[in-house]
């Protein structure tokens, strides 16, 4: 098992893009230079989406330009298809994420494709990267969305999973990654998930995860993760955006909870909790009266805490 | 591992004691009735404490005689003392904790007495028990409470508490118990405790953890604590009580969240999920304003969702 875990935050993504304002580029600029001060080494910093679909997305190419200059810092986006690729490349990604929902009903309402549309869009994406000197070349992630259950279909099928990750695999990702979109995971299924995809592309294909803590299972299935030898969990400050199908509850779990844990457990974050309590205040100072979510930074640190 | 998990229901007594208000003793029957027939097979029904310290638990004694009534539960109190386990076992519980903080500092502010004052009530009890035909004599459980941290000495050193577990073993507990009482523990250590406490006093003599929700672990801690073959896990509908020390913070981990995350895993609890909401609710309607915690009740079950 390994010794550190890198923390993936999403918030500038999955955060932002979950509620309705939008944050100034100023901000967002300021709070992911105090994440990266905190220690965070990898951010998704936005979307290569249109901005008439996600407004609160449209700065993005900026910010990938600006977090490029953050000595160490691993800058990743999501794209939805090969635009949204060529969009990321253009401004320098080292990592693009493209979404791809295991339940056909979510991806036909949610980017109105058919599987066999979405793996033809990954195809072209991974001969686009193709061309391109490996320097200049982003890691490419297949993200299995819904991968533990839809809120269309209700139960997706393992095998389909399993089926996909070798077809994403194969169209040209680096590496796939298991979503629990709607939170429905839970630690048993996490664990099984995580053996069969290793089983099927290779355990150098799956290291991460992103999880939702819709029903407050988010560190539960990190730990299984973990225990599975993942190395990379997704996860956003103070669990911005909360849940648009629950009201009150977190939607991403939250950074501060999952880096307390970690730390605790004597896994290396190389993440300082007072610094990551700083860039809180200023996503806070930046949106304010939106609720943040998080028990640590309501309970504190034990006393007499030391990080690993 | 154990195919079928007992969630121990101590919201009646960790929960209400925690609030200032009363709940009145219909209420509370008509609660403990409507958690019985959701299937709860244990539940703490309150503490023999003096009623000038906590009158929220004066009418524990009639409590207990009502839940007797209720065929196959499990029937347990609190109790701080020996005049506690006497009118505990008067009243007929099936089972009685006393708490033993494994800090002395905690102990002395808590109950004005140190371990070695402590240890004696223990032995004395155990002396009580040992007098009594078997058939009355209730199941003694010795629970270490601040094992996993003290919010006034911080860490507490992992020997006291593996001395503190043999030493109440020999004064007479059937069992030890593990209480993170201030929300400290993580599930590294809560793995190492278990394998611990089971190498020095046996595995049969730790079978149930009490764990607190203060910084959002307390799933993953159960996962843990299941992990190592623990077959017990105490729980708080709504996590009723909260945490005195992080307002907005849960205080006992959740009962609804963890039925969910159990029945999910494939474990089977006997709890069928719409009764729990129903006694949420008779809860809810007796305590009204008074927060409720949990995740499921918010989000819902998954779509389809099955239990075990």
């Amino acid at each position: 098992m390994s010794t550190s875990i890198l923390v993936s935050e999403v918030g500038p993504r999955d955060g932002l893009q979950s509620i309705e304002r939008i944050m100034g580029t100023p901000e967002k600029k300021a709070w992911i230079h105090a994440l990266f001060k905190a220690g965070l080494r990898e951010i998704e910093v936005g979307s290569f989406v249109p901005s008439h679909v996600l407004p609160q997305m449209a700065d993005t190419a900026e910010l990938v330009g600006f977090a490029r200059t953050l000595p160490g810092l691993a800058v990743a986006a999501l794209v939805p298809n090969l635009k949204g690729a060529q969009a990321a490349v253009k401004a320098g990604a080292h990592k693009i994420s493209i979404p791809f929902s295991c339940s056909e009903t979510h991806s036909l309402k949610n980017v109105r494709r058919t599987h066999e549309q979405m793996i033809q869009e990954v195809q072209a994406i991974g001969a686009f990267l193709k061309t391109l000197p490996e320097a200049e070349r982003p890691h490419l992630e297949g993200s299995l969305s819904t991968a533990f259950g839809c809120t269309m279909e209700g139960v997706v099928p393992e095998d389909k999973v399993m089926d996909l990750a070798q077809i994403l695999i194969e169209a040209g990702c680096d590496e796939v990654g298991l979503s629990d979109t709607t939170g429905y995971a839970n630690p048993a299924q996490v664990r099984r998930m995580i053996r069969k995809v290793h089983a099927r592309v290779g355990a150098d294909r799956l290291t991460g995860i992103h999880l939702h803590n819709t029903r407050g299972l988010g560190l539960a299935n990190a730990l299984a993760a973990i225990d599975e030898g993942l190395t990379t969990i997704d996860a956003s400050q103070g669990g911005l955006g909360g849940c648009p199908f629950a009201p009150g509850a977190s939607g991403n779990i939250v950074t501060e909870d999952l880096v307390f844990m970690l730390e605790a457990m004597g896994f290396s974050t190389g993440i300082d909790y007072d610094a990551l309590m700083h860039a809180r205040q200023l996503l806070s100072d930046a949106l304010p009266g939106e609720p943040l979510y998080g028990m640590v930074p309501l309970a504190g640190l034990p006393k007499n805490f030391k990080a690993s």
